[in-house]
C-alpha cells in the first residue's frame, strides 16, 4: 500500500454533507489516501459510544492507519485538540476521554495539535473542528508527516469514567454498554474478566425478567425466538435472542444490569 | 484497474464498526483493493432481501469483482461457507440461498471455503464469519489466488424458494417483492414474462384497492400523486406513485399481491 | 492525484442497491476514480434540499472533481440532462434547478447531455438515468474528455426559487431552509448579509417561542439544553441547542421563521 488508511467515526449522520466536507478536505491534502467510514451513525453527544465502537474495529486496521473522531460535544471551547500514536497506528479528534477504550492502557505519545500550518485554515470554524483541523491533520499524517511536527507533546489524555463491572466469588454483575443494530445487547463483561473469576463453574445469568442457564458459542445454539447468552466477536459477553431482537424481546437497553451466578458444578 | 472491486451487502447496518472490521480486514489482505458498499440497510436475517438486492446491481459491475454478501442467521452453525464463480464475477458469503437470484441459472463453479490458510485466523469468531472468513477469502480472491484454492468443490448450493408468479391466457398474478427507500413496490413479475402471455394486449392492473389502466414508461406519466405502473430499471414490473410513496399510500407492503387482466383490446 | 474525484449526490437512500448501480457503472468506465459519497439521505424528491447539501460541501472538493446529483422526480420525461463546468468543477445532472445554489452566479459553462455514445447504453431506463446516463458521462469526464463532446452548449439552466431573506434597517427576517442531522436549524441569512445591515448594533433573535440575545461563536457559549444563534461553518446563521436538538426543543422544521431585530446599542 502506498498511502496508510484514514478512518472516521462521527455522530455526523450522513445526510448534511459535513462528512463530504471532511473527506473533501482530506483529499485535497492527500489525494490518494483510502478512506474508511467506521461509522457516522454514533448517537449525538455520545462520546461513549464512539470509543466502543472504535474499540470494536481500530485493532483490525493495518500498521500506520490514521483514525479520525469527531463526537465533540466541546468544539470551539477551550478543550484541547488532539493526536496520538499508539501500536503503530495514529488517533486524531477532541480531548474528550473519546480514545480511552481503543488506547486501553498501550504505550502512546499524545500531542496537542496547535501548529495551524497543518490545519484547513488559521482560522478555523468554531463548530467544525472536523473538517478545519482534525481531517487535515489527519491528511498530513497520512503524508507522513511525522506527529511531532503537527504538535506539541502533552502528558496525558483525559481520562473517560468507563463502568467495570463487579465481581466476587459467587458471580458478577455488569453492564449493558451498546445495542447493536440487531437489538444485541453488548456487556462490559469481557472473556478474560469472566474465566478469572469462574474458574470453569457453571454460569446462570440473571438479566431483564429471563433466566438464561450457560454461554453458548453461537447464536443457533438455541431454538429460534430464544434468549442466548455468549461472547461476541471481541470476545465481550452479549445477550440476544437467536433470530430476533433480544434489546425489544426482553426489554433491555444501554445500563440495563446482568448478573451471573456461579453455579457449584462445574461446567461440561 | 490493477485490482478488481469488492463488493459488500449486509445485514448488518454502519452504526457498529462491523462493517469496519470487515473493511480493515480486506485492506490488511489487499491493500489497494476498491470497495463498494451495495447495502448495509437489508432487514435483519432477510436473506431473500439481499437476493433481491444483489441481483438488482451484481450484473453492473465488472469481471473480475468479488461479492462479498453477509446475510447469516446460521452463522456458527453446520450451514455452510461457499465461494463461487459465475459470469465471470465471484461471489463469498453463507450458503443459505442467497446467491440464487444473482446467479439466476449461470453456469456456476462452487467451492466450500475449507482452506483456513486464506481466513483471517485459524479460530474465527462463532459469531463474525463476515470478518473472519468471508473478507479475508474475498481480499485473497482480489489478490489473484484461484478460487480452487481457497475450497473443496461441492456439487450445489443450498436452493432459495422464490415464488414465481402465476399466469394464465387471461392475466398474471404476482407479488411485492420489495419495497424500496421511496416507497416503490417491486413486484416480482418480469417484462419477459408478461410479454410472452400478453401478447400485445391491453393491460388493467388491480393493486390494493385500485385499479390501474395501462403500463406506462415514466413516472411522470401520470399526473402527481396518482398511481402508476411501470417496469423498473431491472425490467421487474413496479407499482408507485408520482413524487409520492406507493407503499404508504396504496397500503401495500412485501407480499402484496397484483393481479394484471389482459383485455380484448390491442395496446395503443 | 492520477483521476479526477467524483461525488454522488441522491435521494436514493442506501438499502436498494440503485448507488451501487451507478458506482459499478462508474467504475466499469473509469475503473480508478475515486468516488465520494456526499449523501444519499436527500428527503425524496427535494431538489432544494440536494442543492443545499451540494452548496454545504462542493466548495471543499479539489479543482477537477466531477458532481453528480440526481434528485430527479421528472426522470423520463422531457425535462433536459445537463452538463456544467464552473469554478473549476463539473455538474451532471438533471436540469431542475439543483445545481443553483452551488453555482451561486459563478461563470459557467453548460451542455445538454445528448451524445448517446457516452451512455452505459443507447436505450437509457426511463427511470434510472443516473445509471445510464449521468454516471457514465461522468467518469467519461474524469477519464479527460470534454465537456463539449458530452453534449451540445445550450445558454442557460433552469432557475430554482430560492426564498432570500427580507431586510430593512431595523431588522431582518429568514426562514429554516435546513434541518441537519442534530437538529440544528440553519437559516438562509448569510453573515454578509447579516453584517451589512446589522451596521455593528447589537441582535435580539425571535424564533419560536424563544427570545435568543446575541449571536454566539460557539455552541458552548450557552448552558447546556439552552438555544444559541451563531453562525454555522459555512458562514450561515444557525439556531441550535447546545448538547441538543433544536428543532424538537424549540419546535421548529424548515420553514420557520427567525426575525432578528437591530437594538439600538452597539455589540460589545
Amino acid at each position: 500500500m502506498d498511502k496508510p488508511l484514514i478512518t472516521l467515526t462521527t455522530d455526523f449522520g450522513t445526510s448534511d454533507g459535513y462528512v463530504a466536507a471532511m473527506k473533501a478536505t482530506i483529499l485535497s491534502i492527500a489525494g490518494d489516501v483510502p478512506i474508511v467510514d467506521i461509522s457516522h451513525s454514533i448517537a449525538p453527544q455520545d462520546v461513549m459510544e464512539a470509543a466502543f465502537v472504535l474499540q470494536s474495529s481500530a485493532p483490525y486496521f493495518p500498521a500506520g492507519t490514521v483514525h479520525i473522531v469527531v463526537v465533540d460535544p466541546g468544539v470551539g471551547t477551550s478543550r484541547k485538540s488532539v493526536g496520538v500514536s499508539a501500536d503503530g497506528q495514529y488517533y486524531v479528534g477532541p480531548d474528550n476521554g473519546i480514545f480511552t477504550l481503543a488506547l486501553n492502557g498501550s504505550r502512546k505519545t499524545v500531542v496537542e495539535l496547535d501548529q495551524t500550518r497543518f490545519w484547513r485554515t488559521h482560522n478555523p470554524s468554531n463548530t467544525f473542528h472536523g473538517r478545519d483541523i482534525f481531517s487535515a491533520v489527519a491528511a498530513h499524517l497520512a503524508n507522513g508527516i511525522q506527529l511531532d511536527e503537527v504538535g506539541t507533546p502533552i502528558e496525558e489524555l483525559k481520562p473517560m469514567h468507563w463502568a467495570l463491572p463487579i465481581s466476587d466469588d459467587e458471580g458478577i454483575q455488569g453492564w449493558v454498554v451498546h445495542v447493536d443494530h440487531y437489538g444485541n445487547c453488548i456487556t462490559n463483561i469481557s472473556r478474560k474478566v469472566l474465566s478469572e473469576s469462574r474458574r470453569d463453574r457453571r454460569v446462570k445469568c440473571y438479566v431483564g425478567n429471563h433466566i438464561v442457564e450457560g454461554i453458548h458459542s453461537t447464536y443457533g445454539g438455541v431454538a429460534t425466538s430464544e434468549p442466548v447468552v455468549l461472547f461476541n466477536s471481541v470476545d465481550f459477553l452479549e445477550i440476544a435472542v437467536n433470530c430476533g431482537n433480544a434489546s425489544e424481546l426482553m426489554g433491555l437497553a444501554k445500563g440495563s444490569t446482568i448478573s451471573l451466578l456461579f453455579q457449584s458444578e462445574r461446567q461440561e
